[in-house]
């Protein structure tokens, strides 16, 4: 590509050439585990550490992996021509999010930062009054609070302002941590934008919304990539990659510029100024709140798991680089252990499992990382489970978001095999989202074409079916039908990836509810969140085993649940106290420390379980009479 | 000088200039009232406004004041070569202060922020405490106070710190403002340095003062000029100086640089390290302290003259960009009104004032504003005037700054009118400070060479006095016994500045005194501060009539005061405490609303007063038998 540039020796041969500002994603974080940084070096001395990922031959040509190879002297660096994957900076369609209500309830009015028009008392001569001293007067005697603090910020406007219209101004603060705090005094008596910014800050994508704090209402949202994908596909590989200061700081600007570029785009569509948003409320798992805090993740990973915070305390958007405006309150959802954070205590606000019932209820958001929580007005416990990125069309050969000209449905015939399918957006299909991929699956199941091991059936076979040694492989688009040119098809590779997956999230609620002492018959509602797409099919994920079968009015699709609890608390004090309250009440269960769990998950590898009692109905409807045990 | 630079059509001579790195001082804050700025437009297109400070011929002949002329095409502009006066950059002697006691008194150890090395509990799986809960609890324990919130640069620092040394950190912390905040964590369980800067944010001069705070022990001190002096020689010319933001903004960066390079100097000289400074207390009249905030300095010169702020809140030296550790607390004295600051507040520590005594006390600050105090246990007045420079040998032909090469103490020859002097630091005297000063017209009046109104007596002659049309001037050193080759002089011009100097200042305290009913007879003791140098001689600056007649023990002449007190209130809460509800005792009299205030300055005009009742011991000494009124 022709780039240059000057490293110390010893430099990473990935970081050398990220210096010159071309990309080489590392999904496992530069662990050298997943083989996908392969470079050639064409010329000088490097030193690598022995990767079984690459045959003596590969070696020996010169290949090396980008993550485990240092420099020792001037190199020539070969770097494949991959066709570009999800890049940090694509936008993701925002078809993907569900309507956008608030909520589900209505709550009162009480955003995060308020804005009041006051006339402060006049100035006096020796009084001993000071500007700030009449201000936070003026507002105390409208709030009967605490007093008000500000910022040197904006006690440098205070003096022009209240001079401008007779003492009135228009003041916004927030009243978090028990302080009352100004974030802005403009002169003048009239209320002018007020707006807050709710961010669901993901692993692989974070989506925003702008609201508007006056009147409750949702402006405009937007999602994009994380820009820390090419630095890990998971939160492990993100703590790998964060192994040192430069590179947590790389880890932390990528996020911090993957919201900040969301916010800039939804002010430019409401045509709104950066500077009237003056609150902004982040819920994410605890490693990304680490770093887009730049914290230190590692412990997160070692034992005992301990994470630098768990309540995020509140800052100035300055503190941390959010690019509205600087004196703006950034508040972040608490977080209750080291894998269910911030997006999960957001998430149930929009489930019955924040209405405090009696009957139990069980949320479920699936995604990288699958977190659980179960509970009732009087326990609530979670955990977490890592599912891989299958659900979200990462670790899947023709696998994508769900995003324009995604399969989002399909169905499968009985007969040919032929695949019936919508798109996202319409036109040609580019690929599979974790919904298209639910479907299809559970299609090819029920039709006979898989057997519950998730391998094709060698006894049917259809043009679409190709099998090339021991591994088979499925048509679902041809190259002519497709929106690339090329075919879209899911490998038996492909239908085990997302086996693992399910079952790591089934096996993990079906832990807790034995942990609980209950059984999947005792719940009242089971809300799923995650980033399927508009619609998940219910009835196919519990084919699949991925949900448990119980009755399907049982269940709700709540869409990106973290995104919408963000949306209340931004707006509503009430569920700002109510997940503060949850979170404090919720018991953090760590699978790892379950022996059981193992046992569990090999049981759940099977479609859909190989306890098959447990899935009465499916059972019914795939025509199985005997439960089969595999070895 | 060669200098080239491009600047918007309408750019102010000065400002175009000062963007070329040369400097045009303006005394007057570029109001265009000293006629200090003058430069030639040797060619080019401007357009100036009216000033009566150059005749016709010289504004003919291209003279312009800078500060008043703006640029409207291609100018080229020839700046006169001046003598080099103080320069920002210049370093004083520290000679000038006093013994560097931490004050008069002792009080307990109680530093504004301090150390303690503690255990945190450890790192327990699935207890639901983050890294950050654990140093929070461990500070509650051994603090019983109330939690401790830290800034997001500590919090990055706390993963490893806990891990380091099993649970033991070394935590610094302050608690201002009701809050504990921790400053620092460091891993390991040895106390480290701790230390704190004084300062004394002065109009002229800042000094600073490093103390050690675990021990209350005084390390270093440093005095050098406020780099605003090229910018305005009082506050009212630096307020002026403020007008547009561009300015307020270089003010504020060239006070910060000033104390900052006094920082460095003090770090250097102890050999410590800047980011063991974890404390800093800085004292300025409220002028000062707005312009090192930033704060438009405005609407205190106009009508109803009320600033921004009167009790300044605590920062982070990052937020004002003192170069120490970032998260290190910066606290201020509060000011009590427009022209009542930090500096008295500060001062008055160090007098009978604060031991709230039955007995009236005064206290005055003697610089380029005079501040005074009166009360005691019951009452606190204090009232502003404006000295001007004059005492701090601005203004004066040939006045200094007492530090090295000042005539800081001077006599003169009944017979022949020659002066006997000291010189600050031996050598060859370089000009006079404010103390050298007084002495020597104190000297000249009880000799007889000048009369009560200050002038020279026409009937005696010395080749020392030479007449030169209506003026008459006297050489005090003769050039080749100068350490400059030129003569030091005083003028009748240098003494008319001093006299209204000292009227301004006597004639203010007068008035104090009338408000409250008593006389300078009623007073237990009359505390004097100000930078005069080592030693000012009392006796003197009563026989001159700036100081009342009353018995000389009643003096205590106390140097920097602001400092001494800033310094005290690093170390010791109950000054901290003390100050502050001095602070609110204090009642601010405007002296400009007094119309009697004029006709006492008149009555000063003359050595000692005009009403010579006041002065009986002074009028003993001098010989004079009847007072005499002028018309």
């Amino acid at each position: 590509m022709g780039k240059e540039t000057e490293v110390p020796s010893g430099t990473l041969i990935n970081d050398a050439v990220h210096q010159t500002g071309i990309v080489i994603d590392l999904p496992c974080g530069g662990k050298g585990t997943c083989g996908k940084c392969i470079v050639r070096i064409a010329e000088g001395n490097v030193a690598s550490k022995p990767t079984s990922l690459l045959t003596e031959a590969e070696a020996a040509s010169g290949l090396v992996l980008a993550c485990q190879c240092s420099i020792t002297g001037n190199v020539t660096v070969s770097i494949p021509q991959e066709p570009a994957g999800a890049a940090a900076g694509d936008l993701l369609d925002d078809g993907i999010d569900l309507p956008c209500e608030t909520g589900q309830e209505t709550a009162e009015l009480y955003p995060l930062s308020r804005q009041v028009c006051i006339q402060v008392q006049k100035p006096l001569k020796e009084d001993g009054l000071s500007d700030i001293d009449r201000v936070t007067r003026g507002l105390r005697s409208v709030l009967q609070g605490t007093d008000a603090i500000c910022s040197l910020p904006v006690m440098r406007k205070a003096a022009d302002a209240l001079r401008e219209d007779d003492g009135w101004v228009t003041v916004t603060f927030s009243e978090e941590e028990g302080k009352t705090r100004i974030i802005n005094i403009v002169g003048g008596r009239s209320l002018h934008g007020n707006l807050g910014i709710a961010v669901d800050l993901g692993t692989t994508t974070i989506s925003v919304r702008m609201m508007d704090l006056e009147t409750g209402k949702l402006l405009a949202a937007k999602t994009g990539y994380n820009g820390q994908i090419h630095c890990g596909l998971d939160v492990i590989s993100r703590i790998n990659y964060a192994a040192t200061a430069e590179r947590l700081e790389d880890l932390r600007s990528r996020a911090l510029h993957s919201v900040n570029r969301l916010v800039r785009r939804v002010v430019e569509d409401t045509n709104t100024r950066k500077e009237d948003i003056t609150a902004c409320r982040i819920s994410g798992n605890t490693i990304m709140s680490h770093l887009l805090l730049g914290l230190k993740p590692e412990y997160i990973r070692l034992e005992p798991y301990v994470p630098t915070l768990l309540q995020i305390p509140c800052f100035q958007a300055s503190e941390l680089g959010i690019d509205i405006l600087p004196e703006a309150i950034i508040t972040f959802s608490p977080c209750v252990g080291s894998y269910v954070g911030g997006d999960i205590t957001a998430g149930i606000l929009v489930t019955d499992l924040a209405k405090g019932k009696e009957a139990i209820c069980v949320f479920i958001d699936i995604g990288t990382n699958g977190e659980i929580v179960v509970g009732n007005k009087e326990f609530l416990m979670t955990c977490a489970c890592s599912a891989g990125p299958a659900f979200e069309g990462g670790g899947i050969d023709c696998g994508m978001r769900a995003t324009t000209g995604a399969i989002d449905h399909a169905t499968v015939d009985r007969q040919t095999c032929q695949t019936g399918y919508t798109v996202i957006g319409g036109g040609k299909p580019l690929g599979l989202c974790g919904s298209g991929l639910i479907d299809l699956v559970a299609e090819l199941l029920v039709t006979g074409w898989i057997d519950p091991s998730g391998k094709f059936n060698r006894e049917r076979s259809s043009p679409l079916i190709s099998v090339t040694g021991r591994r088979a492989s499925y048509t679902v688009v041809e190259g002519k039908d497709s929106g690339s040119g090329r075919p879209i098809t899911i490998s038996e590779t492909d239908i085990e990836n997302l086996m693992r997956a399910k079952a790591a999230i089934y096996s993990a609620a079906s832990l807790m509810l034995d942990q609980a002492g209950i059984t999947f018959e005792d719940i009242l509602t089971f809300s799923v969140a995650g980033g399927f797409g508009r619609y998940l099919d219910i009835d196919h994920a519990v084919i699949l085993g991925l949900l448990p079968d119980i009755p399907v009015e049982k269940f709700r699709y709540v869409g990106n649940a973290s995104l919408q609890g963000s949306a209340l608390c931004l707006v509503s004090e009430e569920f700002r106290k109510r997940q503060t309250a949850l979170s404090k009440r919720m018991t953090y269960i760590d699978l790892g420390a379950f022996p059981g769990y193992m046992d569990q998950y090999m049981a759940a590898l099977f479609l859909p379980h190989t306890d098959l009692n447990r899935f009465p109905h499916v059972i019914k409807k795939l025509n199985m009479h005997t439960p089969r045990t595999p070895s």
